[in-house]
């Protein structure tokens, strides 16, 4: 590709990965990131906002990550959903610590393949 | 993540992956597309239509790739921008086979990362 290009080491390659189940979205890096505000903040309320996301938006998402895996990621305490904290599970932890591993993969992969373009 | 999943079988990696420049994506898998229809149409427009895309867009894409490239990847007659034909120049073809091969070599990624997934 090199040569098709006027300043190679301008040009990189990048993507973005998830991974799917047969009806939605399983894991992806915005997932991802919810699952660690909600590590640190406790809460899911408080993780959408740090992350610009409506409240609505982001219990969607754990809703979708809860059904989908064989135990929650997510447990949420008593005192209504905007209430009570929110904490990941065992599963939770695990999926973000396998999820993070697959990322750095991919950046691995990504790195390697703009090296190859900038030849 | 096998164990975390009821049934790890119908879960999948999947991604994207592009070239991006400094100011704008160059090469990703529709640009690649309206690349391999000019190729097989010899026109920006029946290209267009054949991936049920505007005419504008299609031919924003072409610009866009064929500004950021040492060499122009598409080359147009005259006739007017949607009288003439279109055919890819040695350019365009070489971007085509790399961007092919670049995407076959994230596909025989994404396998191995599911085939991890699955355990």
């Amino acid at each position: 590709m090199k040569q098709l290009l006027p300043d190679p080491a301008q040009f990189r390659v990048n993507g973005r990965l998830w991974i799917e189940g047969p009806a939605d979205r399983f894991l992806g890096i915005g997932r991802l990131e919810l699952l660690q505000h909600i590590r640190t903040q406790g809460s899911i309320s408080k993780a959408a906002q740090a992350m610009n996301m409506s409240y609505k938006r982001a219990w969607e998402l754990v809703s979708s990550m809860n059904t989908q895996a064989r135990e929650p990621l997510v447990s949420t305490q008593t005192g209504g959903q905007r209430g009570g904290g929110a904490h990941l599970t065992e599963a939770g932890v695990q999926a973000v610590a396998e999820f993070e591993a697959l990322q750095q993969r991919f950046q691995e992969f990504v790195t390697q393949e703009t090296a190859r373009l900038r030849g």
